[in-house]
């Protein structure tokens, strides 16, 4: 019998990688018609090289950006390309289609809700304020608070504990099989895999150890599951 | 013959402190209507105590504010804080009358226009293109570019050499006596004092002094005397 049911955010709840695209492409345009002598393409490569070097959560990507091109931090244009990403980003933030019925439906059945997700608690909450989901849930679990990330046990372990919910009780929903579902069935919650596919190898991973886990392509489909 | 006119931003160029109190206000509003368990009165008390205490540049007031009255943090409440905050802050975000028009008199009769600011240079940079006026200014240096706060001559002599002007061709215009007008005067630079008055300490170190300022009510009356 489920009693709990816990959502990763990115990617899950809203589109995440889509927006982010857009909102980078539109910052190094504006920097370059103030100065940055790079084409939009060029500019946006070596945004990319610096995001994987620094992570996603790094908060200096531009004046890194502009270190690199110039020799030395340039203050306008990195302004300029903060604004414009945050603005085009909270103009784009939109749920996927059904979301809020989908989780409206579950809290009328009765489960309680909760997030389990990399990154930075503010910010998470942030993105949940702005999307209006805030009201729907009632712990939301992230990997600054629990000292690890998705897959380590503990930060599902954690989200447990918060919820009042044993492993059995609960279903983990995500779109990366090896942070989500991978970090659910290591802790023997089951899991539902959202907006993504099974790759080969997750496929004879689920074989081999006789594990059947869903795969739905939207989020709506959770109430033909609970 | 004064070549180079230099500003201070906060309160001389927009209304700084009355916003920020509005806006504060409106945060700890929304906070109290989450649960945070105080009057808006008592609120606001406690953040202008921590504020006071941190410095107005510190930004992680609301963590502080919900840690002395929860003994934790509340990511949910501080998110809700700050969200409110920068939606109204931005919201109201407003320049003095007959700025844009008082610079582009400026411009039109030859002076090179610059910013010297106590403040975070990317903060500043921020302010100064959210109102739009970043093409306006040939220079803007910063008390954490120069690394001394004004008064201090240093942040002066840096911001005449980048502007390639002698004290004697510069003035200085900011709403602060003990910062901007006495940081000019040391300097050599003289001052404009705006959307202020002098105190009486003032009125008698300008005698003692014999040193003649000008003091104008608000940014239009630059045209009587530039």
């Amino acid at each position: 019998m489920i009693k709990a049911v816990f959502f990763d955010i990115d990617d899950t709840l809203y589109d995440t990688s889509g927006f982010a695209r857009l909102a980078r492409r539109a910052a190094l345009n504006v920097m370059i018609d103030a100065g940055l002598p790079l084409t939009t393409d060029e500019a946006y490569l070596l945004l990319r090289e610096i995001i994987d070097e620094y992570g996603s959560n790094y908060d200096k990507h531009f004046n890194i950006l502009t270190k690199r091109v110039f020799g030395e931090e340039k203050p306008l244009l990195i302004a300029l390309g903060m604004i414009t990403y945050h603005n085009v980003k909270f103009a784009l933030l939109r749920l996927f289609p059904q979301t809020t019925k989908t989780l409206i439906y579950l809290k009328a059945q009765g489960y309680n809700l909760g997030v389990i997700s990399n990154g930075i608690t503010i910010k998470q909450w942030e993105k949940l304020i702005r999307l209006d989901l805030h009201h729907f849930f009632d712990y939301v679990i992230t990997s600054e608070e629990a000292g690890v990330v998705k897959p380590d046990k503990k930060i599902f372990e954690v989200a447990l504990q918060k919820m009042g919910a044993t492993a059995e009780e609960s279903v983990m929903i995500g779109n990366k099989f090896s942070e989500d579902i991978m970090g659910a069935l290591n802790s023997g919650i089951s899991a539902i895999l959202v907006n993504s596919q099974l790759e080969e190898q997750d496929k004879e991973y689920l074989e081999k150890n006789n594990i059947k886990i869903d795969v739905i392509s939207h989020i709506g489909e959770l109430k033909d599951i609970l």
